[in-house]
């Protein structure tokens, strides 16, 4: 790709840092010190008031926007919003992101060395939750000088953790902006993740979440798992549109076998395959997990505007007409509480086609209500 | 329960039907003979005219009805609908019901013995598809000495063998009444249908369709199959409402591991086990086949319109308003093109709260709809 077009912000390096401090978890366990992969896309300003902080989705990772070198095929995941005159604006903002804590891409997570043993965590590795994740990126904020956030914005999961932020960090967030989540997720969510972790657990190829040490990959279990999230992701009529019943060989005939046959499970294996060669199955369990477990509410007595009325950010709360995942309808939950706890909210339901993928896809008024958002929080941190 | 209470058809015993007639399969393959199994409640009367065929679904089989012996704990899968007052009334209606062609409670299918080889059909069993099932069904009418149906009824993949038959068959079917059904599947139906196959095609225990032979079963494949199959069943409103998010445990802790931990995951997990102890897996895969293959518009020219043209039975089409897997606007598609094609049809959308599984279920407004279609289908027969 072009990487010196505009918009992009080019070349990047990701960057180990070391987290020295202790950090408890709320599974009761203390890790002593962690390692976060992170990049940065913009100046920190020098009243260091220009800081946002990016916080990626399930499979997502640290690299959010931009290419490591000028031969990468694809950039960064969020890279249709990040950029200079992008929505998000590196000509203003100091863009954090990092990958989270139990995640894949070189992180202190499942598939690095456990120091206490020597051998690969795997299964011993704590299970995190979205507070352990905001801990985790408040000790980065020390880390890197970044007292306050001019804002944490994150889609799906990641939205999930701005709210965490604003409500357990209430100085330290000027905006939070949640895309595409929900106050908490739905006993269907629920299902669909206890499937997709049912499907790896049970892979001979698990191996108890041993395998790096048996040389080989519960593949099977974690295809299955990205290609019913997949579903997931995706609306009836995105289906429908870009599928629809379409075979994939053109004589027209069925196979009357288990081969491929329809385009929409070439795409599906093909999404499930590719996921297998980039991800980690312990670590994809632990998101679920993250999901699963978020609910701010559940610290105030099941009070989510309880919850809210510590915050002290205002919030920008996006949601796509056409994502069953998370619906609108979820949005609007949040959306209540906080008018009810008196903070300040803007809400947009963006007309979409997609499905939940459409937070990751540069629709022009989307990207238009978040450039919007984001000019008048850029104004205010000076930046 | 009490086989003598009102409304019961009380002790019934199935029987295996042979049918010495070549059937020739949509895929080419021809069975020279093939085996049914048959429960029938109710008198077939003098003038053989009060026939009625009940076709099963995806999982279902012959025992629509009853209980086999008094100790029995449940009876068949759609007694609440068939019985001496209910909206099948054995008083006035023969109910017939089979095992299909290619199912796993004792018709011919991928667990009988293939007589040409001597060993199970296994994955050399043919894959059947819903016009195959009701050429099957056909040859069995002719054999009970059945030339025209007072009505042919069913729910979900049954109510497209409703559809089928008066497509195909038009002199013989009186009445077809599709509940929960579609005029064909969503890319996103066989999406779910490609990750259930998946499942249990990717087990190791599946052993290329020959795990009879290896005395085993594919279970950790089938049940991820069912368990993806419950969440499409259920709407998601009703896994709110039955599990929300209640922990299993009562102490209010998470577990911070991958043991049982929500109601939700209990509930799917027991399914899942449950079904593969009475279950075939390669059935299940024919199964979804038959699911993803018919479209009887195909024939056609890909016009409904022109398919039910051929039809000279009249129609009645069921919904429920929280089915999200067949929903009311998949059938208003089949009343839309039969009102094009000049078909007499009656429609209802059943206001309903559990999903697509509703159509098993005895909700008062639906068995009154489907009590007064029937009464006067049984009129119109002199039953």
């Amino acid at each position: 790709m072009d990487v010196h077009h505009a918009g992009s912000v080019g070349i990047v390096a990701p960057r180990k840092l070391v987290i020295e401090r202790p950090l408890t978890l709320d599974c009761g366990r203390c890790l002593p010190r962690h390692e976060l992969m992170v990049e940065t896309y913009g100046e920190l300003n020098r009243a260091r008031s220009n800081a946002v902080l990016v916080c990626h989705a399930l499979s997502g990772d640290h690299h959010a926007a931009g290419v490591h070198a000028a031969t990468d095929r694809k950039p960064g995941w969020w890279d249709s919003a990040i950029g200079p005159g992008k929505p998000i604006d590196t000509r203003r903002f100091h863009v954090v992101c990092l990958n989270n804590l139990g995640g894949c891409r070189g992180s202190t997570g499942p598939n690095t060395i456990n120091p206490d043993t020597g051998r690969y965590w795997g299964p011993d590795f704590p299970i995190v939750t979205v507070r352990d994740w905001v801990k985790s990126q408040a000790l980065l904020a020390d880390a890197l000088g970044i007292e306050r956030w001019a804002a944490v914005i994150g889609g799906s999961l990641g939205g999930m953790q701005a709210l965490q932020w604003a409500i357990d960090f209430p100085e330290r967030v000027a905006h939070a902006l949640a895309i595409a989540a929900a106050p908490r997720i739905s006993a269907q969510n629920i299902a669909f993740n206890e499937i997709a972790r049912q499907a790896i657990l049970s892979d001979p190829d698990f191996h108890a979440g041993r395998y790096y040490e048996h040389g080989v990959v519960p593949s099977r279990g974690l295809k299955l798992a990205r290609m019913l999230g997949h579903i997931t992701y995706l609306s009836d009529s995105a289906m429908r549109n870009r599928f629809g019943r379409l075979l994939r060989e053109s004589d027209g005939r069925f196979n009357f076998n288990y081969e491929v046959e329809f385009e929409v499970e070439s795409y599906l294996r093909h999404q499930g395959q590719s996921f297998v060669e980039r991800f980690d199955a312990n670590t994809y369990l632990l998101m679920t997990k993250a999901l699963d477990y978020f609910d701010p509410a559940r610290d105030y007595g099941d009070d989510l505007v309880a919850a809210f009325r510590r915050a002290r950010a205002k919030f920008l709360v996006l949601a796509f007409s056409s994502d069953w995942r998370f619906s609108p309808a979820r949005s609007r939950e949040i959306v209540k509480a906080l008018v009810a706890a008196e903070r300040e909210v803007s809400y947009a339901c963006i007309a979409s086609q997609l499905g939940h993928d459409d937070f990751l896809m540069p629709l022009p008024e989307y990207h238009r209500v978040l450039g919007a958002y984001l000019a008048r929080v850029a104004q205010e941190a000076g930046a």
